[in-house]
């Protein structure tokens, strides 16, 4: 009789890093989570907020959270060095570096916080949509492996499926999860921000290169709302505000299945037309 | 006879930075800019900019930045140090920092590149408002100096008059110039980023202390918006989308008197209740 050998979720396999004498990280790009080229997005910049996760020196809960994606990740090993610029009573601020060969690729950081209980509001309620359970999941060969780590229901403004070139709004919506499920935490939010297509493809059903240059994750969700959100659905938003000179915006909202807003999020993203 | 001195905008006195043998920045508070406690937030992100528009080894405008009030700035000179960690064909990454007496006062990262012409369209239309000239300006005794730097025609979601408690929404919008006027460039459209009083004055009628933690600011202006807007008017918005535990966030636009988008912003700002 041999025990069953307890296998770590994928993407906690890929978040992992390992603790190196002079302080910093060192991390590998996953197989599990490759976009096109190199690494999906969302996992690189998951990677990033876990050296401030990991640290011994961390004071709160993730806040905010902006990556830069000054160049493509490679496939492989990669240092990761994260640095508490000033340490407050409640808050914490990080610089966060992602090098390769010695050259920085990833520039981030970050602010961490103590949340303390207060009045408070959801500004940007949840728009009316049907329960993710209503909504079936989208069964398709993925485009690419990291697509397969997330289990999505689209419920408006999915891929064009025609590319045609006709103008449509920017909007997007969806359920989404880990695929298999895992219980929210905050790096797998970190992760759920990017999970949109970009924005120019629904805009104008045309297939153009597309990348983020900077994202930026607002975190609303303290430990209540991960706990309360558990392994269910995100409802997950996005939308333009401007295309212009090569780059576009991304305005981004993920709920859970209760309404609770969890993150309002931002990108600046390049694209070739 | 004597000739007239020519005297620098105030504006341009703030942002001024003296560059050092070490290759960092030597700057200064602004008392024309001095909030409550230390300079208004918007001056201070205006000056890290400035060390990359400033620096010598720049690549292109300026696309995002990220800046991130780890501490109050105090009255008085600081070192700037802007590092151009990544440089690509187009775009370049910068890691800024402000110091004071050693110490970690701002953190900030910034992307310039350069704009190509493609296709584009403004996706968040202006909203429908009078024009700046028949909007009255604001004449109030200022409650701190830097109001005193800008010309403001509020349009709707003015500060409260009476601090009742009410429950309102949190949206505000104004026409806003430099005071007195100066032409639009980046920095000043950076400072502008930050007119806003806080969200949660607007959304609860309640005056309580808050404080912006991080501001994100993305360019959608090029040479060609700035030359338009001139020493035009900016139609700026703001309102917030989640108040919760002590953190809420701020969406903002900016557009120019043509309508067109200049800028989309983002911030977490705390606050006590």
């Amino acid at each position: 009789m041999t025990s069953p050998v307890p296998t770590l979720h994928p993407f906690d396999q890929a978040i992992a890093l390992e603790l190196q004498p002079d302080g910093h990280w060192l991390g590998h790009t996953s197989p599990a989570y490759a976009n096109m080229v190199g690494p999906y997005g969302g996992i690189t910049a998951a990677q990033m907020l876990n050296a401030v996760l990991l640290h011994p020196k961390r004071l709160g809960d993730p806040l905010a959270l902006t990556v830069n994606y000054a160049a493509g990740v490679a496939d492989g090993p990669f240092v990761l060095q994260a640095r508490p610029a000033r340490t407050n009573r409640s808050t914490q601020h990080w610089v966060i570096e992602l090098l390769q060969d010695g050259q920085s690729v990833i520039t981030a950081t970050a602010i961490t916080a103590q949340r303390r209980d207060t009045w408070g509001v959801d500004d940007e309620p949840m728009p009316a949509c049907p329960a993710a359970a209503d909504v079936p999941s989208l069964r398709v060969a993925a485009p690419v492996v990291w697509f397969d780590r997330y289990e999505t229901k689209p419920i408006t403004g999915p891929l064009p499926v025609t590319w045609d070139g006709s103008s449509q709004n920017s909007l997007s919506q969806l359920w989404v999860r880990d695929q298999p499920a895992r219980p929210l935490d905050f790096a797998s939010l970190t992760a759920l921000a990017d999970i949109f297509f970009p924005r120019v493809w629904r805009r104008r059903a045309t297939h153009v290169p597309a990348g983020t240059v900077s994202m930026t994750v607002y975190f609303h969700a303290g430990a209540a709302q991960l706990a309360a959100t558990g392994t269910g659905f995100v409802m997950a938003q996005a939308r333009a505000q401007a295309f212009r000179n090569g780059f576009f915006d991304q305005t981004a909202q993920l709920w859970n299945e209760a309404g609770e807003m969890l993150v309002t999020s931002h990108q600046i993203v390049y694209y070739k037309a």
